[in-house]
């Protein structure tokens, strides 16, 4: 391995643990000193890679965003699902997740939106663009729903999109404190019946 | 004011301090330091009302429960307003709240969860009941909607409650990214949907 694959492969090491530790405890509660140790890498390596905490964090959302885009592949862009399914194996897919957590971690983007969004301008940016980037996803199998007739038709399929994105997202926050699957399952629920209503 | 009137004087003062300290900055970012500095209240003084930072922060908990409870006076428990009227009451009150604090700020209960829930079960505990209180706070209303056929009728009346609350929150979840009313605008516009659609 030549001097740049390892350098690189040591900046991703750090993501990977950052990521992890920061998704399970939040970015504040998380001091560097414990990534390094959790990462066996030098004070010096880290800041070889990254200005500070805050560039380290900003870097760590594009992991979330990346990651977020790789395993739409397996629901909501699935080519091989009608968009009935594709909703379904979003649900299920993060139910899952959430499961493994023992119902601990919800959403790492919600998680960073509620600390950080308004303490760093540069945070709610890179945050915003995130949620967009869901949004998105989701609103091109709403769209298509529509087209093939799963769905009824909306005025503002964005607005929709938007609306059960959230309410995903407080839903993965009241989970927190619920510790069980209750509010993604109503969240589910409801979804299915907004998708299926003329709104 | 005898010592234990101003004993009382002094923890609710520090109360008053942390509340808004936590809510601006978060639990894990607001330091001791800081709210004995901003309180100009010593460190014996705080220890003599609480244990540690933990069990000031589940009063403080307690502290936007009554609050909340309070508020709810001027919208969703006014009896002067009509169901509907209860709801863009409620929706108006909550805009004008975090207009004045930029967008930044969110549900203080929402906060607590995001960042507690998973690492304290004292504070989980405390955070569920209050969702529990907004729930049971908005059924009411709900229930009453439908009684006066405002709202159509709907088959679980808490579990849509519970939908319009999560969805509340995550509305104002994107709303700390975004830095914009939009979210809470969008969030008003489908929950009035849903409350006159039969779900």
């Amino acid at each position: 391995m030549n001097t740049e694959t390892k350098g690189e492969a040591t900046k991703q090491h750090l993501i990977n643990v950052g990521s992890m530790l920061f998704y399970q405890q939040g970015y504040n509660n998380t001091g560097l000193s414990q990534i390094l140790k959790e990462a066996k890498v030098t004070k010096g390596s880290f800041y070889f890679h990254f200005n500070d905490k805050e560039s380290f964090g900003l870097a760590i959302i594009d992991y979330y965003i990346k990651i977020f885009k790789d395993l739409s592949a397996q629901h909501l862009n699935n080519n091989q699902l009608t968009p009935t399914q594709k909703i379904d194996a979003f649900h299920h897919f993060y139910l899952e997740l959430v499961k493994q957590h023992d119902f601990k971690c919800g959403c790492p983007i919600g998680n960073f939106s509620q600390e950080l969004s308004a303490l760093h301008p540069e945070f709610s940016i890179k945050i915003k663009s995130a949620f967009d980037s869901m949004v998105f996803t989701l609103s091109k199998v709403i769209s298509e729903g529509v087209l093939v007739g799963e769905f009824n038709a909306t005025n503002d399929i964005e607005a929709l999109a938007s609306f059960i994105i959230d309410s995903w997202e407080g839903a993965l926050l009241r989970m927190k404190s619920v510790k069980s699957a209750e509010p993604l399952d109503n969240w589910y629920l409801f979804t299915k019946k907004l998708l299926i209503t003329n709104t």
